[in-house]
């Protein structure tokens, strides 16, 4: 046994340093490699399959709702990022940028593209004339680079994956219609799918998309009492209207500006569903993207294995028929071992079954996400397992809720009860968390918050649990109630 | 009606000028655009959903053999190209460069990647220990870039997208049937759902992916009678398994070189699927993978519309509850407009209803392929459009298979023949197509066919339909039997 608990040693504990332990989690369960090139990861099949889970997920969505998916140019001119001033300054420091192709020095720099707002606002200027040629409502997956300096696997890589939504509207009301039905998709995926609870609203102007009129996001709280910003949906007005000059004959034969949105989500989700979930011992996955929902496992003396077996085989080819996502365990390890494995690789159950579970007619589920085992008649274990990954869905779900409540404090009002708290719970080794607070709308406010305790604004939330009349920092009228956090 | 004629006269005819026919095709379709990025396009929804279908139809049969999808990084440092000097060589005058990023220059420069062996090879050395880590069955869907002299759309672009496998298995053997089951896949995929019929075979050394041992491809005749190769899969040997040091520790103790193999399809076999079933009015596309398989029209005076639009909205329904991706065109324009632009998309079938089908309990069948109209009873017409697209469906694979064989040319036995053919063909207007000749297996031969007519050598097809004994090019003993033509 000396094996499996090495394994478990591998895994720093969260307690003791949680960045440590997030490397650790998803090194230990496959998810990822890094590479020779500075902060680009390989996303190994059991990460890359998460993906597909979530884009499977986004994508049917983006389908009922009307969009379409279309693919774009990576590479972006230079010349197209001078169209939009605030957005070439928000982008510009992060760029990579190709200056030779084909044995020859370009003219003109292309720019790995950071988002498409530009190269997509270059295509709608040619492709919108007309209100009859509204809305347009088009998604693209793809992979995106911005060069930051500190990376992260998954949560900020040089590059990573994506969807970016770009419409056009002939209103500002659809437009913002719009931006509204993108937001409640993402915050449903992430809450059904995710097991993620999330905070909706709006980011302050300083912490909004580098040329829009309005950024809203979904925030969510990691175990570290951190925020994630787990997807964004942005009402760009006629900012890249005007900067690409996308204008339409209206029915009123007026010629406008269209209104544009746009809206992402990314890999980052992979990254922050196991910072909500993982423990100790490594991944929790939600069932419902978990690429095995089912390990199962025989144990019991190798000279009973074929008694074993006899139920075991049937059971797994009827999970698998059932459509779970089941594998079986057959190598020559110990039971203990392999117990260690999926967990640490966030399995949601582990079906074991012995020659005495064959005696009882029964087989043995373990839940990842409370280590609970429960015995269950053979002949109904297919639904027992299908109801027991729903339940694991839900109470993942609920936990995480209850965790963020936890540390969601609603009655901190001054800046100095904000460093209080904070010393206060690092003294204690716990964790800060997020604070609701008032703000009375000034940058300078905002600003002396984070220098101060490294706080930022994550969004106002639609629907506060309080409101709050005081600025946190200034102590005059509050204009928002704010989620004040540290975050990624 | 002027609006209708324009329409056809804008896509030049076939015999005229195929490529600026294909051109002309893909735009009134609006399947793609230009865009200000050297030979970079846009695939707009019609054009992606296309990639879309074909993505679904490859991504279930390599997951159905045990494949799963990863993502590795875009950049390619370019140390990594030097580690196998074939592919440095055939890859290297192609490559965009990244040479700047986060506002500094760089000290190595990072390749944009144009397949992705190197990286993955990379990576396959720190993964692969132990005959029980292999195989390794890993595919990726991605964007690659080759900077081409010359482009044309779908067919040969600066970005594209794809799919590349890449594997490692214990023995020759192994991969050498790895090789050939994903060259099936490709076979059965384009057949199967884009009705192209294909010639499976080896390639020549001159025209083998820059590193492979054995590089095998499915070759389709567009209607111009040259060729595309649709698919290639390769047997890489030992070659990049001794360039990035891939080894095993076997069962018999022995560290050993694993034997890899890659293969890919693009976004290439969009260009074929138009270029082998389009005509003079426009596309035509393969029910399987068309974004919209029916598209209904109702005709007849206006002032009748609502009696026939009682049958029309219920069968629009029902046709939709039988997922058939089906389309209804009530916009205010004439039926011949309507006609002319659904034509043009290639839809394969179009479903009237006037006032006298109503009377009749009838609706109107019009067939893209052959242009036939049928009448069929309102009540069955569900069934009757599932049944006709089956039937369009294998109609356009027979079509495409008695075109290729019309133009392929068996009994040429020497390079003055070859000639002569060839300047007879152009002297009436007609296509040369392809040629199935001996080969003796030289270099020099293969590269004097080239230089004289521009026919290079496709594949060296597994069941040719006839076995040839004398060289095309030097009359001596043919060493194989191969397809020659033109080739995009
Ligand atoms: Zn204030
Ligand atoms: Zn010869």
């Amino acid at each position: 046994m000396k094996q499996e608990k090495a394994f478990v040693k591998e895994i720093t504990p969260q307690s003791k340093d949680f960045s440590r332990w997030y490397i650790d989690a998803i090194k230990k369960a496959d998810l990822m490699d890094y590479t020779s090139v500075r902060g680009c990861i390989v996303f190994k099949p059991d990460g890359y399959e998460l993906w597909e889970r979530i884009q499977a997920a986004m994508d049917q969505r983006f389908k009922d709702t009307g969009h379409r998916n279309a693919y774009f140019p990576m590479l972006i001119p230079e010349s197209f990022f001078q169209k939009e001033k605030e957005h070439v300054e928000g982008f510009n420091p992060e760029l990579p940028w190709v200056t030779e192709a084909g044995g020859e020095k370009l003219e003109e720099r292309l720019a790995l593209r950071p988002t498409s707002e530009t190269t997509i606002g270059q295509m709608y200027s040619q492709w919108i004339q007309s209100y009859r040629d509204l809305p347009v409502l088009i998604n693209q997956w793809a992979n995106v680079f911005r060069w930051e300096k500190r990376t992260m696997p998954f949560l900020r890589t040089s590059e990573f994956l994506w969807q970016e939504g770009h419409t056009a509207h002939a209103t500002e009301e659809e437009a913002r219609q719009e931006t509204m039905q993108m937001l409640e998709i993402y915050r449903e995926v992430v809450e059904q799918e995710l097991a993620i609870p999330v905070w909706k609203g709006k980011k302050t102007p300083r912490e909004r998309f580098a040329g829009a009129v309005d950024t809203y996001s979904i925030e969510a709280m990691m175990k570290d009492g951190k925020a994630v910003q787990a997807g964004t949906s942005h009402y760009l007005g006629e900012n890249f209207a005007k900067g690409f000059d996308i204008k339409f004959l209206d029915r009123d034969n007026q010629l406008k500006y269209v209104h544009t949105t746009s809206w992402g989500t990314s890999t980052r989700l992979i990254g922050s569903m196991i910072m909500v979930h993982g423990d100790d011992r490594g991944l929790v996955l939600p069932p419902r993207v978990a690429p095995t929902q089912v390990v199962m496992i025989p144990v019991g003396p190798a000279k009973l294995r074929e008694k074993v077996m006899e139920q075991f085989d049937p059971l797994f080819d009827a999970l698998k028929a059932a459509g779970i996502r089941v594998r079986a365990d057959l190598r020559e390890e110990t039971p203990g071992w392999k117990f260690n494995e999926w967990e640490m690789r966030g399995v949601p159950i582990r079906l074991e079954i012995g020659p005495r579970d064959v005696d009882k007619n029964q087989a043995i589920l373990a839940r990842r996400d409370t280590g609970e085992k429960v015995a269950v008649v053979l002949d109904g274990a297919v639904q027992s397992v299908k109801d027991l990954l729903d339940e694991i869905q839900q109470n993942m779900f609920q936990k995480a809720l209850a965790f963020r409540e936890q540390h969601s404090h609603l009655g901190i009002e001054t800046l100095e009860d904000l460093k209080e708290h904070i010393a206060n719970k690092e003294n204690e080794q716990g964790i800060p968390g997020w604070v609701l607070a008032g703000w009375c709308g000034e940058d300078s406010c905002e600003l002396k918050v984070k220098e101060e305790t490294k706080f930022t604004t994550r969004n106002i939330p639609f629907a506060p649990p309080a409101t709050k009349s005081t600025c946190l920092a200034c102590g005059g009228e509050a204009q928002d109630t704010v989620w004040f956090a540290r975050s990624y």
